[in-house]
């Protein structure tokens, strides 16, 4: 496996590879990670892991700094399961000058995860597609955990006639549920016992939504309120058409199930997609 | 030459070729054009020149409806010149969806003509990203004539990271100093005949900024009242430095004269690049 630093060097080892496939991560690997790269894998001649914590997704509380930094074992980790490159750039290889050129995904950018983290998605947007432009993969595979930021990035394909195809990989989940993430590390032993319930709860509301039920606001609050219960503070749990992550209408049948909650320190995301 | 309308069949011809060079116009070729076909030519395998009027660019008033659309004498032109690929897209072709998703070029769009033009360098840098990414051009080559917008597309090749060279062409200009533009048919005879006094402006604006003067807001305002005083109704006359287009520090040595005005209905521009 190739440790590369430099957008320079990385153009100059892909010249010799017929394509390649993909993942971005801001490294700190987790099961969840591992099993992005075992989509990428089979998809093309050779398989990009980046690594790199992008500082303009990030809100001023967002604890850029304190993010973690594993490179040594997040390395070993992915040449195990097969990787050919970790692209680790610093932020001065990202970033050479301030970054005043930024993809503004419209439209979405405002909702949920964006209400709760003004500028997070043109961060997100921004930095896929300087990754995109660095490393020119045939593909590149996201995790479904972040549902909303899988469909800035589908749809910024799209829009901007990327030459990627956007892959999106399943969320992986622990035994007991829990959506695998690099937050979860965070949880004290008696959070981590309760942090299942969150993924319950969509799973309560699906069901709910699947017996026919329309009143999903009234779904959503019953919801929040058991998750508030149990000690957490949510920012929403809503039920969304999958196309653009608004209300349903009537005739919506492809839906997906939000839900974002604080529980302690770590601020845990999961969802669901459902059909009607 | 190969004429093609669609995405998928451009991508397709140029699988066969090692590597291709752009050019992107909105048509109505003249000599200024196949200049810029001249540049590109001995810079890769393959030219292809688009055409696409790109409504977003125009704003409320720019009569993106009235733009002159001369695909066939274009055709003519440009195979005479040598061009191997027209790529004129329909507007469905380019805009399938509404474009929601946009590069926001910060900190130049708002001055000089997107001062004059709210949205255009938005609409500039968008149309020409998703013309790259069909295209996918070892080098592009633009006009100096539009020297902000040359300004606006080399900085979002650096800041996003394209894998694309951009390439700046003087600016063509017929025997009396006029820069060629498309907008120049629009001249009566008598306006034809005074044109050329933008271009003189500009050089005796340069001339007098070479003999060390600093005293740039008198020379602007000198030469803008020498356009009216001819009948023209000038947007700006400016000495800016080229890295960015503010206001030159004393310490700044490379810089660029702009101008902007009507005369009769068309709008002019020209500019003049200097070393002090």
């Amino acid at each position: 496996m190739e440790l590369i630093h430099t957008v320079a060097e990385l153009r100059s080892y892909l010249k010799s590879v017929p394509n390649n496939v993909l993942v971005p991560t801001m490294g700190n690997v987790h099961e969840g990670h591992l099993r992005l790269v075992e989509e990428a894998s089979p998809r093309g001649a050779c398989t990009v892991v980046s690594i790199f914590v992008n500082r303009l997704q990030f809100g001023p509380k967002d604890e850029f700094d304190r993010y973690p930094r594993t490179l040594q074992e997040d390395c070993e980790k992915l040449q195990s399961i097969g990787c050919d490159v970790v692209f680790a750039p610093d932020e001065a290889e990202l970033y050479p000058e301030p970054q005043t050129y930024t993809v503004q995904p419209s439209g979405i950018e405002d909702i949920l995860e964006g209400a709760v983290r003004p500028g997070h998605f043109r961060g997100v947007a921004t930095v896929v597609l300087k990754l995109f432009n660095m490393v020119q993969p045939r593909a590149a595979v996201f995790g479904k955990k972040d549902y909303q930021q899988c469909l800035v990035l589908q749809t910024m394909a799209r829009q901007l006639a990327l030459p990627v195809e956007i892959i999106l990989a399943e969320t992986v989940r622990a035994a007991d549920g829990l959506a695998l993430s690099s937050r979860n590390q965070y949880l004290t032993p008696t959070e981590r016992a309760e942090a299942p319930r969150l993924a319950r709860v969509l799973l309560e509301v699906a069901d709910a939504v699947r017996t026919g039920t329309h009143a999903y606001t009234t779904l959503e609050a019953e919801a929040t309120t058991e998750l508030e219960r149990h000690g957490w503070r949510p920012d929403y749990i809503t039920v969304r058409r999958r196309t653009d992550l608004q209300m349903p209408h009537l005739d919506d049948s492809e839906l997906v199930i939000l839900g974002a909650a604080r529980l302690g320190t770590p601020r845990l995301l999961d969802n669901l997609e459902i059909t009607i």
